[in-house]
């Protein structure tokens, strides 16, 4: 089969170079939610919609959605998609690929002529990264049915709210609860994006089928002791949170480290007041915490905790702990993860699976429908920077593998899923019994 | 001897209060040098002088001098003080016991008709914080012959230099150098201080004599690694500065414990780019570390270096070591603790010696003439803060040994260390030797 793929790679990373260009600060790429640069892109991506010949509208919560429609009455609709907005002075492959290579993947699939049993969606999700506003994933949780009404009222730093920069935008609030898609018709959501980590690399594989994305919990420890001078108070004598604190950074990476799949870090530390010749009264440092499965996130975080309450009572230091966000794992379909996972081993690649640690519009999208993710190889692992790279040959691999997945894919083969999903979600009926009557054989090839 | 004393303590504690009403920032004692308040300060100091019968004068560096002068001819002069400058938001005894118990003392002599075999000079050194300029014991260093005509450039956070603030002041700076005494004719320097730490108080002692005071060296250290998604990047393959940093302060920490006599602190922390979610790219964090001994402060630097230096080879981190600033020890004169150690077993005290970790006058001064220094018991070790606090009793028995001390002492015995002293110096004749011949047996008791 891959001999017969037009040479997607080429013309996605033009095409990734030429979204580069919709940018809010001149030289860097930078293209927060409902900016002049995200308005453009959308333009951008439209015109790329357009020329697959996909029917395109842009929506009330500033997502560009275009749409194959399938010839079969009634079909379901597959979602393929990921964002275009973009951290402060990121790189392009984030986000961006995972539109881009769908765009491909739906003009492809015209191209040949092939009737699909369903109908695609190409979704560019407006606010991924949550930037702007103390809000994230608006665009997808607007397509899952979980829009958070209340993030209306967030505002970004210079005071204006979501809502005014929605209207200012040209989106209607009203129309955002009528962006919900229906679950009894969604069969699937497949995002590809760059892997932002350095384990494809490292594994030398282009490929990865993600198996969830990470669970996380972020809290501050604050650490109180007894401030002193640095020559007068002996050490035996020192309650000094700074040295605490760091017995007990040391604690969270080693229960990271003896605990598989787990990642904690330490990225803020502040000590005060902050003197070189003054044993700090305080020290405050963040600890962010994530695993797959939740049970050993939760596991972790209990033992971290109990780890350096143990640490500060040794010390004689007062210790105190702040949760700051939440949010579970988000395990990808395990039957979407498997029709992955054949279409990569068909297009000669070693089948490899791991966790994805950072957020993805799947999280929201997993309320909707089954997901899976696939992970592209980045450059040394780097991402949220101007240096974030990919190859060519990477890019057409992964929009091989994605084409190869969407022309085998079997809506009936999720129906439970989705219904148990349904279930779950509370007051959506779960009436899914159509989708399995639908003939899912892939018409062509 | 101790019921003969008048009520010292009583009288120091009103005048200390009475002082800490010179401040330039209401509410708080904020008394920087030669700031409005430490020109308050000094007519103050000098009326608390002149009502102990002192001659006084003010130098050109801003320094207050009361002396009594011997019925001895050419008698020399020994020197007792402290500083009357502070921090900002300070306590009301750091520098001000040293010079107000000192007045107590000379007074007592006067009142008693006690003929010296050496002139007193009392002085309130104006500078010993060094919180206004990036200088510090200018008025110390003046006495001492080794003021540093360099740091006249040196500018305030206004941008007013020392040699404008010195004229606008009212000082002379032609008058600096001729501040200097002469070595061949101080016959040593006693400098009463609180601790500003918590030993005396742990020991149930009021009163300790000074071994040295302490060398120092700071260091900041910068640790490289390679920054990271929070969620993406394995345990395994991270390079984080802020863990390696954690590993190397728990080091330093560990090595001062193990060295008697050394502390080391890590008061300053910074993590780039510091963000939660981001694993640091570099850390920034400062080392002080002191001993009483030279010798043991190198070898602790050169090991706690070595040690950090592992950690980051371990760790696949790079690190740098930036010098910012190395203090020799000031080890205080064996014959004159001794006297000061016998005038506190005379009045009924256990005697116990210590360090101090902090910086005093007594480091300038020990250039000129053999210094000794009394420690004064503060609750909890506390200073440099408003809490800081000793009680009259205390107040009262540092008084009546350092009056014992003077009593007792004889300029013979510690001519020999002048001489060293005067040789290592270069350059200033070492003709000590007519100090010996005077009869210094206390004339009154």
């Amino acid at each position: 089969m891959r001999d017969n793929f037009p040479r997607f790679g080429e013309r996605v990373m033009r095409r990734l170079d030429e979204l580069a260009a919709d940018t809010d600060e001149p030289g860097k790429i930078t293209r927060l939610f409902l900016s002049p640069s995200h308005k453009r892109a959308m333009a951008r991506v439209r015109g790329f919609m357009e020329a697959a010949a996909l029917s395109v509208e842009e929506d009330d919560i500033g997502n560009v959605v275009g749409r194959l429609e399938s010839t079969v009455p009634h079909a379901p609709v597959f979602i393929l998609g990921s964002h275009i907005d973009s951290v402060r002075d990121a790189g392009r492959y984030d986000g961006g690929f995972g539109v881009l290579s769908a765009i491909e993947v739906a003009d492809e699939i015209r191209r040949r002529g092939d009737k699909l049993p369903f109908s695609l969606e190409i979704v560019a999700f407006g606010d991924e990264e949550g930037v702007r506003f103390p809000a994230t994933l608006s665009g997808s949780r607007a397509l899952a049915g979980n829009f958070d009404f209340e993030s209306l009222g967030a505002q970004d730093e210079n005071g204006v709210s979501l809502a005014e920069a929605l209207r200012g935008f040209g989106c209607n609030i009203e129309g955002i609860g009528k962006i919900a898609r229906d679950p009894r018709r969604a069969c699937g959501y497949l995002e590809s994006h760059i892997e932002q980590g350095p384990v494809l690399e490292a594994e030398n594989l282009a490929l990865g089928v993600v198996t969830a994305i990470a669970g996380m919990c972020r809290f501050n420890v604050t650490v109180e002791g007894e401030a002193g001078h640095a020559g007068t108070v002996p050490m035996g004598r020192r309650k000094d949170p700074l040295a605490g604190s760091a017995a007990m950074i040391s604690a969270v990476e080693d229960e990271a480290r003896r605990t598989p799949d787990v990642v904690a870090t330490v990225g803020v530390i502040e000590a005060s007041p902050g003197a070189i010749n003054v044993i700090p009264a305080k020290v405050r440092f963040s600890v962010d915490l994530r695993a797959p499965v939740d049970e050993v996130r939760e596991r972790a975080k209990a033992k971290v905790e109990a780890r350096l309450s143990s640490i500060a009572k040794e010390r004689g230091l007062s210790i105190g702990f702040t949760p700051l966000d939440e949010a579970k794992a988000t395990p990808c379909d395990p039957g979407m993860m498997r029709e992955l996972s054949d279409a990569l081993a068909r297009q000669g690649h070693r089948v490899f699976t791991l966790p994805s640690g950072a957020g993805h519009d799947a999280m929201a999208m997993a309320r909707l429908c089954p997901v899976a993710m696939l992970f592209l190889r980045c450059k040394a692992g780097i991402s949220h920077n101007p240096a974030e790279a990919i190859t060519v040959e990477d890019a057409q691999a992964a929009i091989e593998v994605m084409l190869d997945f969407i022309l085998h894919f079997r809506p009936s083969a999720h129906t439970e899923a989705t219904e148990e999903r349904s279930l779950c979600q509370g007051g959506r009926p779960a009436v899914v019994a159509q989708i399995s009557s639908i003939d899912t054989t892939p018409l062509s090839r």
